[in-house]
């Protein structure tokens, strides 16, 4: 076989064997097909596709090329989540604690990567004394115990598609459906949930822009998912404005113990819901109509508050801050800014509000940048809010006070304006599965 | 700039400006831009093509990104011939001394390469004692004495192509009309001739199966020649049945001093006359008609062939092998191979036929393969011809005799009979510039 016979049958509208796409990503996980034709053939596949069976086979050899976690210890009960992405995304945070507090089991990995705030282990590490590098005996032990665990990634899950993604990322490969949800996917089968739930996003702070797209990805990620004898659901959720009103690493901890605590913040509230009820529902087996009951009450009774306190404390974390915030890394300055106008939001550029949060601090825009767990935008108003004029619309928050004149004016211009009220958005879009 | 920007621009069906190209270019051959991004980069071309104007600027950054021959001297006399490739294809050997002996100046550099039979300096040096290695300096002394050099390539032409073509080799990113022009013309842009005629080849045996594609490259070629203010045309021939009856080094050579002396070999004739006489027409601004009836003279009175045995003689071959071609390398078996029917050939898969001719020995698979300067095919019957059962269709040669059997059973694979006569084929399609 040679790899450039491969690249010219893919070129061509071809379908790749499944033997042939494992030899392709065995070979180029041992380096024996170089970047060079991995990049010519990734560029064939952003043209020309690949078929179903295609994108499994690929997943399929890339989940299997380093690590596999073996959670098979938990039965059905092991479940996972994965967002494709956005501003304001604490969803993690809430939705664990209430699945494992409903008797799911959630061992999660979870990456740093690059993105308008920190990852997940980024946002864990501004509770004062979190770890989150364990190491997989101990993480799996805390599993059992007390049916939530997240880590960085300790296991080398999917060397593969850590290797192909750096190579998409520098040569316009990324917008692929099929190299994305490969990608995303090989990393779910390597890290073993029974279930997993899908979040996919869409709108102008989201990977995917259109619902078409979305759709795609999604149904794309289920076969995936399926042809390896996983349960799987996907539930689209609009990014077309920030998710809650927090965004920055410690502002949104403490916006989703907030939520835990049952205060209200509707729209972070009813995708938490969605995502913890559809979690449930395949790996208990319930109808989805109960799930959301049973997290309703999950939280209201306090036993979701619970479960994240004892996460909290199992994982060195001091839980005193989840009733005194002043406890969390506290910003040095902050700037509120206040309405140049009277009217109704009608739009928030949301990609543009993430790139604000990242010039404060909050997020990586290279590998090795340091993230300020204080720095953060909160949102007062969002699309659909009536604002007076000298009214507050948000607070930035950062370590030095340089870039606030900068990222004030670059928020303005991100808020398109009405006279009249909006037709309210839908925050959930469609459950596929 | 960033290259992975130019390669979504591509990707997206943008056009790069002239800048965006040169940098692209100028990166690729000082090693800033990797080879990964480059074989991406080729393959969205592939898919998305190239506007004429960035054909020409990638042309043009190609052929200025090495030395380039300054043939100023010649005035309007330089003129180069380039042709895409084919079986049997010996014109330079006939071409370059009649229009050298019409005072026409042809100084050529030539590769080796790949391909069905060796290249010019391969057939060439089966001349005993031909020298093809000449410092630049004696190469242009020659072509001033006697109006014609062929030379390996001494000066470092266009390594920019010579980079981006053995990326695209192992890329499947060979077969794109923007990037097999830009490759052809950079180099003949920067070998410097003022004239230069294009041979494009069409056919069963030629890189271009069809008349649309054939006609597609020749005019993007004559663009890019053009841009750089050269004066240009192109031939669009025939090469769905080998050229000539001889395939091999010294066989092609022998078959070319029997077309300078006059004798009959109807179709190499007149590709010969139709190629010499464009390339006078550019050069000295003849009529078509007029240059054609020259060319006629030159070859019946004997100027071409004593403008051959010069040339010869200046670069140290034996002129006396033009009179007793028992002085050419010999090769040590044959076989005769017998028609097993009657009838009438209908057509011979060219490709085929030169592949065999490889197999023989007379062309490179590899880079490093040996030529054996022996070896080859004599055609005795052609595509259109009558034969008898048992009647000599083509006779091999070569220096062992163990690949014979498999050779005759495949070159009688290659033909497809009739039994009724053919409508002659056309030899010369049309002439573009």
């Amino acid at each position: 076989m040679r790899m450039v016979d491969a690249i010219e049958k893919k070129r061509d509208g071809g379908e790749l064997s499944d033997e042939e796409i494992r030899w392709i990503i065995q070979g180029y996980t041992a380096g024996s097909i170089p970047d060079y034709q991995m990049s010519a053939f990734a560029m064939a596949v952003y043209f020309c596709g690949m078929s179903g069976r295609e994108t499994a086979a690929m997943t399929n050899a890339m989940s299997h090329s380093g690590e596999t976690m073996d959670l098979s210890r938990f039965g059905n009960l092991s479940v996972d989540k994965h967002s494709t992405g956005g501003v304001g995304d604490k969803t993690t945070l809430i939705v664990a604690p209430v699945v494992a507090a409903l008797g799911g089991k959630v061992a999660k990995m979870t990456g740093r990567g690059l993105g308008f705030t920190g990852g997940t282990a980024d946002k864990l590490e501004s509770i004062p004394g979190f770890q989150t590098a364990l190491p997989i005996d101990a993480f799996l032990k805390q599993v059992e115990a007390i049916g939530i665990a997240v880590v960085t990634q300790s296991a080398d899950l999917a060397p593969a598609d850590k290797k192909l993604y750096a190579l998409r990322d520098v040569t316009a490969t990324v917008e692929s459906i099929p190299l994305i949800a490969s990608s995303i996917m090989s990393k779910k089968l390597a890290a073993g949930a029974r279930s997993i739930v899908l979040d996919v996003t869409v709108g102008s702070g989201a990977f995917c822009k259109t619902m078409d797209r979305a759709e795609a990805l999604a149904n794309e990620m289920i076969g995936i998912g399926r042809a390896s004898g996983r349960r799987v659901a996907a539930v689209i959720t609009d990014m077309d404005v920030p998710l809650g009103h927090a965004i920055g690493n410690a502002l949104e901890v403490q916006e989703a113990i907030r939520v835990l605590r049952g205060e209200p913040c509707p729209d972070l509230r009813a995708v938490c819901t969605e995502l913890a009820a559809t979690m449930l529902s395949l790996c208990h087996g319930w109808e989805l109509a109960q799930s959301r009951e049973k997290v309703s009450a999950t939280i209201s009774g306090g036993a979701a508050l619970n479960k994240f306190k004892e996460w909290i404390a199992r994982q060195g974390g001091d839980t005193r801050c989840v009733d005194d915030f002043s406890l969390f890394p506290q910003p040095s300055c902050s700037r509120d800014i206040l309405s140049p106008q009277a009217g109704c939001i009608a739009a928030m550029d949301t990609e543009h509000v993430g790139a604000i949060c990242v010039s404060l601090g909050a997020g990586r825009a290279k590998k090795d940048d340091t993230i300020d767990p204080a720095a953060g935008i909160y949102l007062h108003k969002k699309t659909g809010d009536f604002v007076q004029k000298g009214e507050h619309i948000a607070t930035l928050f950062a370590t030095k006070s340089d870039g606030f004149q900068e990222a004030e004016s670059a928020l303005l211009q991100a808020l398109t304006w009405s006279t009249s009220a909006l037709e309210p958005h839908p925050l959930i879009y469609k459950t596929l599965q």
